[in-house]
């Protein structure tokens, strides 16, 4: 019977799970499917014959269909669903089965089911998976977090469906535990950022008086140079787009109003946590929700006022805002990596991972939402410097911010003149501007809270460590 | 016996609990104390010769000198500290005794503790208290949450102890369960929000040339006016206050590195969580991480270059600066406590707490540390429309932002132009621009969304409530 047995099986045929199991199946391995829904499961067999694939109809066929060590992928939405799968698989799975979890789930809900699964004999891997429906069937950039032996395990099928990008398969094993659905968590994050500052640079053509199409073009001709990546491609696609309906680009029909998924939260929450300043992605997921408040906003457009004059630039004058915006939207998404770089390194070390960021962003370089040319510089940046401190800090990263910090400034004060927010390309530049500030303000806030609460203060012509205290005056009322 | 027990009884005699001993003794109630080192208690005591305190040196005895049902009030450091007082007074009370934690407890832990005692036939309040040392001697804003009938039985020792502002307490019973906590959280994370604004204010005054005493005059002059407020006023103060080491304004000499309590963090994961926008609170935390990082700005100071034209403005420019940051600072804290509240709004529908905004402003006017004049005109607001959506919308507000307006935008372009980091102003004007955009780019947003995962829109054109999605081009790559 053996030889009948499946190599991999995979629960929850959602558009994800379809698509990783027709990937699969193209790299020669016999793939066991079972849906909820019967109905779903026979449907999705029927509509690709000749196939490897073995429907199921229950969850005991579809384990005894599965050749030893087992190995397992859920494909269903992050939350209970999840461990409403696990706990109807446990009376069926023997030891050293593999349960891989391949949906966008918590990292602290990964630790827990790890936990829960180890001692019961079982493998547990969360595995964070990026690409979207495309990238699920050609080849997605897959994150997985669990121990070594595992990874060893999966290697094979995993490196079979990545995406390649420079000739290495877009996966590694990322660390144990959580480590996975961790770094997914970041990446989304930082997509989130990508996303905002796309927008902005959008918004800012936009109100320069640029037509939908001419910014298509634009953002056509920066995928050919340095911001060339998965997102400014299929932005100036976007924007070409004709809605049927009304011969009209479809982009300035859709409804300004954006939803948002539990991992730009938990990346929010993680930074409070862990204290990193990861502003520009605060600031896109704020945009998001600012998005969300649309009946808001259109009566405080009534209510409340912005500047008054208008640009009035000619084509020259446009041409040159143009080029700034690209400096700007590529500086901007630097701090935007090195943020939420700076939140794993912090997080790795805080909970053991040992996550090598090179690596990691070597295996975002395809497949992946976020995958762009830069990120051959960050790999670059970090296996020169394993203990690189800041991204921007890295040679490259350092004269790439220097070569455009002017234009950035200027896209930033063009925008706060005009009344256009830009909350992102913003705090990218806050935080650039804070970060390299020797002396900030917050001498200041030191006297302040040991004014009001005796918290004392260190001093600057003082060894560190030693810690004053000043008898401030009475204050009345 | 009974004319000899005490009316209130207090744990922790750290420099809160002893203010607020003092502070109670002085309206004519008895007060017994305890402290975990018994040193601390009679040393205390014998230095308030002739006072109405009982030191007490078990916790037997505290609770057995106070009048039933007692009152026990916890000043001890928040976090396990407080559960460990509470699991030994367990056995000592009986039913109906009040125990109150006025510490910075996180309003999930008070409601935890709530769950535990009521049950048991105790009554629990959780209740904030700022003011810091001086406020919580002579008269702190007390925000309690707790049962109405609990209320009812504290009201008479609150009020006589809490600060008054235009005749009225600061005081008044703000929720169920957690919500006195709660505010107490929102407060210390507006507080935030006005020292790094005030920060900002100060860093672009040093960087137009101002000596540090010119700069304390405008924080004296300021305070006499709209801003006035305790934070500007003990910014005056300090600015003017001199080392008497070196003869310069301590200011000067203090290092600019600030710390941060939890209340700051807790703020930040609670309107992630809620998904409501605080971003002038949130840049003001992120200040302080930053500010925190002084080794690695001052390596960065050296690598990554600012704008290399300094600002020449001459006197008057000066003056006309001064003139624009005052606004700005002022439209800039409109902002931030319009989020807060919009953060508390948010919370008490989500919890059940219907917490009176109206009434939290009032509170908040005397006392702790936001007291501010303009706290009237937000008190104003939400009296007058109860059902006020957005601070911003309310008349007064929206006359002042537009008034303002103009001279923060110049303010931020400034900065930025500069290199001067100003977040907290910058993202509050970002919040600013963003809600009064009747459309914003998340059109472009909601299209990438639909290109990459089939999430499908809404369209403008459409019944809100329709979902579509486009059939985009492949991708190739």
């Amino acid at each position: 019977m053996t030889d009948k047995l499946n190599d991999f099986g995979l629960i929850g045929l959602a558009v994800m799970g379809q698509n990783l199991v027709l990937n699969v199946e193209s790299r020669g391995f016999h793939v066991s499917v079972y849906n909820r829904t019967a109905a779903v499961t026979d449907e999705f067999v029927a509509q690709h014959p000749g196939k490897r694939l073995t429907a199921t109809h229950t969850l005991a066929d579809f384990v005894q269909s599965l050749a030893r060590p087992r190995k397992v992928m859920i494909m269903v939405k992050a939350g209970a669903a999840v461990d409403a799968v696990i706990e109807q698989l446990l009376p069926l799975l023997e030891a050293d089965d593999i349960v891989i979890d391949g949906g966008n789930s918590l990292y602290t809900d990964t630790e827990r089911r790890d936990a829960w699964l180890t001692p019961l004999g079982l493998r547990f891997i969360g595995a964070g998976v990026s690409g979207g429906e495309e990238g699920a069937r050609k080849g997605p950039a897959i994150m997985p977090g669990g121990p070594a032996s595992t990874w060893a395990v999966m290697q094979p099928i995993f490196e079979s469906i990545a995406a390649v990008a420079e000739g290495q398969p877009c996966v590694r094993h990322i660390g144990p535990g959580g480590a996975g659905h961790y770094v997914k968590m970041i990446h989304n994050g930082i997509e989130y950022g990508d996303m905002q500052l796309i927008c902005e640079a959008y918004h800012l053509m936009q109100s320069a008086g640029m037509a939908t199409l001419e910014i298509a073009e634009v953002f056509n001709r920066w995928n050919e140079g340095e911001l060339q990546s998965y997102l400014v491609q299929i932005t100036g696609k976007a924007l070409e787009q004709i809605d049927p309906e009304t011969g009209r680009p479809i982009v300035e029909l859709i409804l300004d109003k954006a939803g948002q998924k539990g991992t730009g939260q938990w990346t929010l929450v993680n930074a409070a946590e862990q204290a990193v300043v990861i502003s520009t992605i605060n600031a896109a997921v704020e945009a998001r929700v600012l998005s969300s408040q649309k009946a808001q906003r259109v009566a405080a457009s009534q209510i409340l006022q912005g500047p008054t004059t208008p640009w009035t630039g000619d084509q020259a004058a446009r041409d040159a805002l143009v080029a700034k915006i690209h400096d700007a939207l590529y500086a901007a998404k630097v701090i935007s990596y090195a943020q939420g770089l700076d939140l794993v390194r912090s997080m790795s070390a805080h909970k053991g991972w040992d996550i090598d960021l090179g690596g990691l962003a070597s295996i975002w370089r395809g497949g992946c939402i976020i995958r762009a040319r830069f990120l051959n510089h960050i790999t670059d940046a970090y296996r020169t410097q394993p203990d690189l401190a800041h991204l921007m800090l890295a040679p490259y990263f350092a004269a790439l911010l220097n070569r455009t910090q002017q234009a950035w400034r200027e896209v930033v004060a063009h925008a706060v003149t005009q009344g256009i927010p830009v909350p992102a390309m913003s705090a990218s530049l806050g935080y650039y501007d804070s970060l390299r500030t020797a002396r900030l303000p917050a001498n200041l806030l030191q006297a302040q809270r040991d004014f009001f609460g005796a918290h004392t203060y260190e001093r600057i012509d003082k060894p560190a460590g030693q810690w004053f205290h000043t008898d401030w005056p009475e204050v009345v009322g």
